[in-house]
């Protein structure tokens, strides 16, 4: 995909009355213990609680009235099937949500609030586009890829430009790496609006596709995912693989129990509340915080929608 | 006491430097639930992750040179030894802290890096003053109230001070009430800074002093003290129950199940880490929310120190 800067303005122009302006927290004690100045672009506060909201807002608005007309259909773990449900609902389209049948409840009960009609299907990457497939055969809905799609790549990215528009000049931004929609939108934002930075995925070592995708230079799938970080378990796409390559500076490992330590430090210290995947991006900056010291780090949490009777503590 | 309009004024300034002007938050889906118009003055991003940095500081700040050099002291079940301890530090002054055995181990741990020194003695009310009453007889120290020092009362105001700026034509403010000192500062303050705004208390069945002290017309103690809400556990104190009675509402009593739902209402729909005791405010609004319908509702959340190892969920 090609992506100019005036694609990424328009975006945020067009999806601007759809999606929260977040704030962009900070915390003392974690800038004196990572030794860097971090600023949390919190996302979790977004509708939907994630990030999602952005790129589906901006697919789902750049549909024809005849598309609208025959809904649109996606396949999700959670946070993307709230944010097209919600997004939908708010355009007067319906929204067929393909679903594993391991999603966390919490998110299951946010897509039926959000009007979202739930598929459940094979907790496997395989079932869930056969399933998305034959809804989309089925009923005519426009297929809506949660990390691929062109529409959905721009989307995300628009959370790093609130942010750069906050703090000008960071040195790094670190993102979590799921399917790879976040970290790619955010690296051509960086590309475009940054002065210097470098874009750093946070990914676990239970689910390392994109570390080892980068290394090989071709899209790996991923050999386990057994982490806790939910949102992560998703494999890179062909159009936001290549942008990763030419943007992202590095992809940084983290064991689960990292993650589980960044989450508690996020939620004592700061006193919100982010998922185990949004974590990852501060378990990462800390496991390399001796290359960031005294520098200015963005970090994009990314959702908050956490399953309360199911945590790790 | 007596405190005239300009003794909230000058508190508040002298304060500035070393408080947080905290975040006022709405959630549409609690509105839409409650039906009101709610806005939630967020004391659990304070400094020390309550409102009683406010009132700490305001006292530390007006002891004389002489007293500052012999130190503080104070008893309290966690938030306001956490805030004794960051206030006297930041004005290098030697905090004493008395806590009962039974207070949260988050709270011991959070006084602890302050530098305060602590005192375990048994959890009775009686116990406390007898301990803290030894201290300052054997180092000088001198002794606050953490809810019946004027000092600290006039701070704790200062929140919902904050709170007019943002939103000067509330109709009404709930506040939990423990010891008493932060609904009488709110309730000064709406006297002086609010339009016709009313002040409510809410509070746990199961430590219904402050309900029960209104109704008879003098300060009555706890019959019970089990409930979760472990900053209510404390009685009133002669300096602000005056104040309570002249311009205090009504105090709505709460079960430990409104507490927990609130709880888990506020965390899961605002994404923010708020304590049980802070939750309370909410569950009374819920409680009598027929009273409020299309109102505009200030919440003092009073503090965000939760035992993230000891959650009712």
């Amino acid at each position: 995909m090609k992506a100019a800067k005036t694609d990424l303005l328009n975006c945020i122009e067009r999806i601007q009355p759809f999606v929260h302006k977040t704030p962009v927290l900070s915390s003392r004690l974690i800038d004196k213990y990572v030794g860097a100045e971090i600023f949390f672009k919190c996302e979790n506060f977004q509708r939907g609680g994630a990030y999602k909201m952005r790129g589906a807002t901006n697919a789902i608005l750049q549909l024809t009235e005849k598309q609208r007309k025959k809904g649109v259909v996606t396949h999700s773990s959670g946070n993307f099937a709230q944010a097209v449900s919600l997004g939908a609902q708010s355009l007067g389209v319906v929204a067929h949500i393909v679903m594993p049948s391991s999603a966390p409840e919490v998110k299951k009960i946010g897509v039926k609030e959000y009007d979202g009609i739930i598929y459940e299907c094979e907790p496997t990457l395989e079932a869930r586009q056969i399933t998305a497939d034959r809804i989309a055969k089925e009923t005519g809905a426009t297929f809506l890829h949660p990390s691929n799609d062109p529409n959905v790549i721009i989307g995300q990215g628009t959370a790093a430009m609130e942010l750069f528009e906050v703090q000008p000049d960071l040195n790094a931004i670190f993102c979590p790496v799921g399917g790879g929609g976040l970290i790619a939108g955010s690296a051509l934002v960086a590309n475009y609006f940054g002065n210097d930075c470098l874009v750093y995925g946070g990914e676990p070592f239970e689910a390392d596709d994109a570390y080892r995708s980068l290394k090989s230079g071709k899209i790996e799938g991923n050999e386990t995912t057994i982490t806790i970080a939910d949102g992560l378990k998703t494999t890179l796409g062909d159009n936001n693989f290549p942008i990763i390559k030419d943007h992202v500076k590095d992809i940084v490992r983290v064991t689960e129990e990292e993650i589980i330590a960044a989450m508690r430090m996020i939620w004592e210290r700061m006193k919100i509340i982010v998922e185990p995947s949004s974590a990852v991006a501060l378990a990462a900056l800390i496991r390399d915080k001796n290359n960031f010291q005294n520098q200015k780090v963005g970090i994009i949490i990314s959702g908050g929608n956490v399953d309360l009777q199911n945590l790790p503590f």
